[in-house]
């Protein structure tokens, strides 16, 4: 029922990511600083925040990967954010934009839209309302609010061809994650309704998959591996925990021990 | 002893919040962000944090409530707090403000002050010293100070008249709160010493006010169930924590847990 | 083999924070702002993070230590902390760096720089690498990096010289801590291996010697003591913790539970 050599691969960039301990460089928003930057180390990566336009560029440079995260956006963030992204890009660092709210608000939509035109970005991920949001006028994906309503089954079809039109690959997760790049189409089945308790476990699921795209140069299979890693790690939390509050702890805990053999035997990953 | 009365309305209002979801756009400080969203979500709310003057209209227009906490202010921020508050006035969205170290510093009294000159603002939440300090030099009320050395009942004939000056609710929290509209006053008994020893759990009572504001227009209500609500579930959370860190993990479980009958069984609020 | 005298001495210093509960005054990055706040409430000590120009010499002047952090600097907010060190300076309140990061980019160097030449500085503590990149041209110490790679064996002639050209106390942790003001230098032994795998543990000794500067004039004391109390609070969290997520929880409980016996029994300093 699962990909078995997905599975082998995502256990394999796992240990590359403990392995070579990529520098994960983020611009991201307040609410997720901490919780991320902990999130990064204990998967095994190393996280830097900078975010002043006096230092984006050297400090991307030093990096594996570039997370950009609109979550609580102002224009000076975002004109940082294109200047790291643009040597990120001279520089071949991947690059990961998480468009927390696009939908919601027109500074959010139109900042993500400018970082994705203006830059090649390797993975996009967000819920189904705010990945919809970025379709153009034509592409009748419009949709808006904070939260996601919809079914990655909902949206397959105007995912796959979002994913063309804006030559990136898409991570759309739910309760189950959906994964394209417009030719090729991955589901991962791991996660636990616990994580949508917790503020901020889309962000981490965006810097997990900067991790191991630090490490695997194919957006498809970083993501989705990325994905798979953070999900099952929700599932063996939840099992210990007894509300949101421990949930969060014991998710750092759960990244930090999980072996890789958990997650070859663990991947719930359909191609 | 207690009123029986409030306390069913403060567990309906709980179901409320958990049936209706309500949006809380938050205008905050950075200390404790990802917690008050966390305790939000915990008790059944959306919290979203926005604070650029280009989508503050926007977002305010989508929420239940709005908070705006001074806690790590720059001016560029309480424009934002201004333009925010403006238009949730005129889109009848109500308004809290947590005016986080009044009395300490003259940016802090005059940014709490003129938010209050120029918004219609339901319920403000502070400590007693934080509270005292937004009278005008008439009132005689002024104190200084970051920390408040006041109990409740030393303050409450001046609270009645600063309420009633301010044409506001006030909710002034402590080991007992206090919550005046200038005509009625309750007193929440709930709570437990170990919140003074954790960063922000004022600035979460005052979300939580909000998540409560949005479902319960009656603002002196809405403060003193949230207030009893916050309170009680730190009674809960003290009794299984063994220390600071602990206790901050075990609030947000026991938000989470609280059965609406374990409210109205534990409510300790006078009228 | 450990000096008894200087155990006795930080016993003596954590219960004066704990008495006096100085305000600490944190101008700091906004990933670590929430942990550090809790971990000097956690010691006793009372924090205030403000970063307006607008009121940090006010703030400053009602505060028993300021420190001075640049995880997430920007332009503005190193005005913000050169304004506040010149007042702290004028008032003779003790004054901390933390230097986060220089040697990284340049910016970074050059606000540290900036900083020493501009203030006195009581105590700047960070790993080797971004110590040693403080040292001028001629001193010939410069490295960069983010990550430290040097063991303070490898740097004490260094550090030695450099404390006296900068005329400060340097205080280099990792494995071992060196504390050296140039004419007297001190080790210590306590801290465990998982500090590493929690963000903002560096930026957390920091603020703990803040606490102990403001209740101890001497800064080689202060420094020495203050690390020492938070590598023990981190073994004995270490013995508790499952993981780096439990292992921040449970350290703020440790540096609250911590007896005065407890830290003149554990106490490894060697002077």
């Amino acid at each position: 029922m699962f990909n078995q050599d997905m599975a082998e691969k995502a256990a394999e960039s796992l240990r590359r990511v403990r392995e070579r301990k990529p520098l994960v460089h983020n611009i991201t928003n307040y609410v997720v600083m901490n919780y991320t930057a902990n999130a990064l180390l204990a998967c095994g990566a190393s996280p830097v925040m900078a975010h002043a336009a006096e230092e984006v560029e050297e400090m991307v440079s030093l990096a594996g990967a570039l997370v950009l995260n609109i979550g609580t956006l102002s224009p000076s963030w975002v004109q940082a954010m294109l200047k790291a992204g643009k040597r990120a890009n001279a520089v071949h660092v991947p690059v990961i934009l998480d468009p927390v709210g696009a939908g919601a608000t027109r500074l959010r939509t139109d900042s993500a839209r400018r970082l994705i035109e203006e830059l090649a970005i390797h993975v996009i991920r967000g819920n189904a309302s705010e990945i919809l949001s970025l379709g153009g006028e034509k592409s009748g994906s419009r949709t808006r609010g904070v939260d996601s309503v919809h079914t990655v089954d909902q949206v397959k079809e105007v995912a796959v061809e979002l994913a063309k039109e804006l030559r990136t690959t898409l991570a759309i997760t739910g309760a189950v994650d959906l994964i394209t790049d417009g030719e090729r189409t991955c589901r991962v089945m791991n996660g636990h309704e616990m994580m949508s308790h917790v503020t901020g476990t889309g962000c981490t699921a965006t810097v997990i998959i900067g991790a191991f795209l630090a490490v695997n140069p194919d957006p498809l299979e970083a993501a989705t591996q990325g994905l798979s890693y953070f999900g099952l790690a929700g599932e063996k939390a939840a099992a210990k925990a007894l509300g949101p509050g421990s949930f969060q702890v014991v998710l750092l805990d759960a990244l930090y021990e999980m072996k890789e053999e958990e997650l070859r035997a663990g991947a719930k990953i359909q191609v």
